[in-house]
This record gives C-alpha cells, structure tokens and sequence, in this order.
C-alpha cells in the first residue's frame, strides 16, 4: 500500500519548522501529487499577458514535508523516483528579469502544450518542431539547517530547485540530511527540458510522482548527487547536434554566446522569432562545458538536438 | 588523389604571417600527420619524471597553416573532419599548475596508453577500468587578423585549442575566417576525452586526420559551431552515469566541486587513488550545466560513465 501526499500539503519555500504532513519509514513508497511551478495559474486559454499576473507568492509549491524515520543529521538520504504521471498539459513562459538572456527577452511569452500523458509522443511546438519528453521533477531536496523561510528559487547543497534534467525515472538521487526526520519536498515537475533550462522555465506540468526513501546513516556527502539507471540523452540524440559555442574567460558569458548562436541560427534556417526560440531551446538544447582547462578561455557549447524537426 | 602534409610541417603557436605549407581549393580533401601535444616527448618507457621536462616551447604543435584559395575575412570555412587513424599509442598527464584542480593536484603524473587502433576497443587504464575510445582533434582553427605570434593555448573565436570532443568523424566545424587563405592548422589529437577535459590532458596521441574544406563566402559567424552527423556520447552512455554536481553561483568553482565529489567516491569505492581518479576523469568524464537561471545559484554536473568498470 502506497502512501499518498495529497496536492493540498504544499509549502511555498523551505523551513524545518514546517510540520511534517506524513511520516515514513525506511523503505517505504510514496505517492505525491505536484502542483506545477505557477500553482495552476495558467490555463489552455491563457496568454502572454497572464504571466504579468503571475501570483509570485505561490510560485513553485513543493508537496511536502515528508518525515523520513530515524534521519538524523549527517546520513543521506536516498531518493529513488520510481514513475512520473504527467498531466498532458504544460506551459513554458519568459518571465520578465529571469532567465539566461534576461537582458535581450524583456517581454513575457508564454507557450502552452497539450502532450501525450504517456510520453512516448514528442510534444508539438506549434507547427514548428516536435520536443521528445522525458517527465522529471525540478525541485526536490531536504530542508536546510538555516532557522528561517529560504526562497524555492536557488537550489542548495539539500537539494531544491536544482532543475536537473536526468532526475528521471529510475534515478536515484542522494541528498544530505541537515535536520531530523529530513523533512523531503518535491514539486515543479517537467515534462521536458535541456540541460541549463536556459529561458528559465521547462515544459511546466502538474504530475503525478512516486518515490522510494532509503536512509544511509552517518556517511558524508558534500554535495547532492545522483545514479542514472541507463543512458540519458536518448529521447534527443537520434538525429545528432546542431551545437553552437561560446569562448572566453568566463562561463556564464560563454554560456550565452553559445545559447545566442543557437536562436540566430533558428532564425536564419527555420524563420523562428527570437522568442521562440529562446523557449524552444529550454526546453530541448543543453549545455556542456567542452573545456575548462585551456587558460584563460574555456568552450561552453549549447547542443541543440535535429530530432525536433524530424 | 588527397593532398597530404606531413609531421614536418608543424607550427607552435598561431601567426598570419607564417607561410603555407599547401594550398587547396575549396572542395579539396587533405590528410594532416599530426604529432601528439608533446611532440613525441613520452615513450613506452616514459615516467611522471619526464612531465618535469616537457619541453614546452615545442607543446601542442599544430600541421599546416593550409591556405584555401579565395577564402577572404569576412568568410566562413566549413571544416568536415572525414576520418581520424590514431597510432595506438597515448598518454595522459597532470602537468604541475595546469588543469581544473591544479591547487589539489601539484605532483607530476603519468599515465600511458597502449590501445587498440582500429578504435573498437575500449583501452586498458591499468586494471583498473577500460575507457572507449572516440578520436577527435583537440586544435583546429584559423588564423587570427591579429599581428604577431599568439600562444597555442587558449581557444579564441577562429578556433584554435577548442578541445571539444565532439570534433569527431562526421563532424562539420564551421570557422569565421578572418585573414586571407584562411590558415587552417590541425593537431593535438586525443584518442578519447571527456567533456571538460579537467586534468588539463586527454590521451593525447599521434594521429592521421582527413578534411574537406569548403568556403562559404560572406556570412556572418560570431564564434565557431559544428554540425555532429549522430548521437554524441553513445561511446559511453550504455551503463548510465554516476553524477555529481556542485550547486553555487560560480559555475568554476562548480565545476571543481562536481569533480572533486567525482574524485572522491572512486577512491571510495574503486580504492583508487585520487590523482588516477583525476585522470580517468579527464579523459571519460562529462561536465553538464544542469541549471544557470535559478538565481543566485547554478548547477554543474560531472557524469562519470559506469562503462569504464564493466
């Protein structure tokens, strides 16, 4: 008998004084329904002009605390994510000051998507290209030690907002337990998304997640970090890269050379509004660091995946 | 019939004025002898005493400078890399004061290498683990409009030291040229590499290389970006990846601790020692920008492929 955390045991934010809305042992499987990030704001009627309405307060609600059985300070926590049910409908929005190119996107844009639950369809971009899904969850981690309310925004060494693609099914994920009982959350579920989410938003979808908890006591762990069950790019791969880069001195700059080159490219080859295609590459292009070593410059090159016009 | 450069016509460092050594038409194939990035300086016999004196006025030498007739400023110079016959013998090193985690790692280190040529096979790291091979060159570029001799080291906007392992067989580079004839050099090829390259060294290896080279005249290209004809990590990803990030609001210093959590679980559970870690690394290890918009923090991911133990 799996547990269940209902969607009504939301927390904006993470704070170890919250009172846990379910207990588990070691072992045990738990079912929890996740709002998406905008807490259900958007709709498939809504336009570029609700993201001005964006209920900020709300914003990527975490289903949650789960208290895990005997977590103590210094053991880790094991997180393996068993499934993901996805809604079949998703947004994917420039909000005004976030993302990558803030500076270059003052404007709100919103893409709304109607997708396959099952995942096996790439979700229609418009009539424009075709995005290979591969459901995850955006922000999952324990609560800090820190007393006080902490922003959902920044991930942290416990996990959160870390926004990392591959925390997909049959990953395990290793997180740092700072306070008793762990305290876990999990929210901002995405249908899709490239590595470095660069517009700052994915596929954001409400879904359906059950995870497994382990415990392992007393063992260091510096940083999170996580096991894939098999190859991870496979969904986009197919068709090999279009990959554009970005050199120099500073990552964060390279980063968006790189991304630049990409919505240029989309524009010139495909007629693709710069906007566009900023969503368009959150959601399927990644990014790597080629190299890191060749003083003073290093390469950080955004691969954007053919298989979305195939 | 191919046109070929041999070993002899090597350059260290990137200058227009240097005189070319061939001249091709656009269209043309031409095979490149390209030396490893110690110019033959380590051996069968070679030890972590002979880093001490590589000889570094002769590092990372480069064939060419290959003019290509009617190539202007202002042009672009698709590069197709169509295949790569390395020697079969490689070797990797930590060169005190170079490399992702110098300040951690100041002793010299040798690791030499000994595979198979025909590339199928994934070469021996001692007992330890068995890394597959995907040859690529580590230096391609034009030269720069800029006077005067420009060190090999750092990769610029004509290319240059890129170490991008995806420069591989199949692959299309495109270049801005920005001097006359172009000046296309090749070299310091690596029979495998990992994203990042984050000792510092690849297995660096002698290797025959064949290209195409084709002009497209006139059009703008801020910095340099390849086309890959498949998937990329394939070579790798069959076992799935141990990954470890590091979550802060420097993607350098990010980087370290991903590596750095990377280093210290396979002397954890490989009982290997931390700099054979930092090498093998180096030449199978991936870094990934999971996230670069959750202000203030970013997320770097270092994927080790499990492949290498199996």
């Amino acid at each position: 008998m799996i547990k269940t955390l209902h969607s009504q045991h939301c927390h904006c934010g993470w704070d170890h004084s919250l009172a846990p809305a379910l207990e588990v042992a070691p072992g045990e499987t738990v079912s929890f329904a996740c709002r998406d990030a905008a807490d259900g704001h958007f709709h498939a009627h809504s336009s570029a002009a609700d993201v001005a309405t964006l209920p900020f307060e709300r914003v990527n609600p975490v289903c949650g605390p789960l208290w895990i059985e005997g977590a103590e300070p210094g053991d880790v926590l094991k997180v393996t994510l068993d499934s993901f049910t996805p809604s079949g409908f998703g947004w994917t929005a420039n909000i005004p000051g976030f993302g990558l190119l803030a500076d270059q996107f003052p404007d709100p844009v919103l893409q709304l998507w109607h997708y396959d639950r099952g995942g096996q369809t790439p979700a229609a971009f418009g009539e424009l290209a075709r995005v290979p899904l591969k459901p995850f969850a955006g922000t999952l981690g324990v609560a800090p030690a820190a007393p006080g309310l902490h922003s959902v925004v920044p991930p942290r060494r416990v996990g959160g907002n870390l926004d990392i693609r591959d925390l997909a099914a049959g990953t395990s994920l290793y997180l740092p337990v700072e306070v008793a009982g762990a305290l876990f959350s999990i929210g901002d579920t995405h249908a899709a998304q490239g590595d470095g989410e660069v517009c700052g938003t994915a596929i954001e979808t409400a879904m359906a997640v059950t995870a497994t908890f382990e415990l392992i006591k007393q063992q260091p762990l510096a940083m999170p970090r996580f096991s894939t069950p098999g190859p991870v790019t496979r969904h986009l791969d197919g068709a090999g890269y279009e990959v554009f880069t970005g050199v120099g001195p500073d990552l964060l700059a390279a980063a968006r050379m790189a991304v630049s080159g990409a919505i240029d490219w989309l524009g010139q080859t495909r007629n693709l509004p710069a906007e566009q295609a900023y969503l368009l590459c959150s959601v399927c292009g990644d990014l790597r660091i080629s190299e890191i070593v060749d003083v003073p410059n290093w390469v950080v090159g955004f691969y954007f995946p053919r298989i979305v016009f195939e």
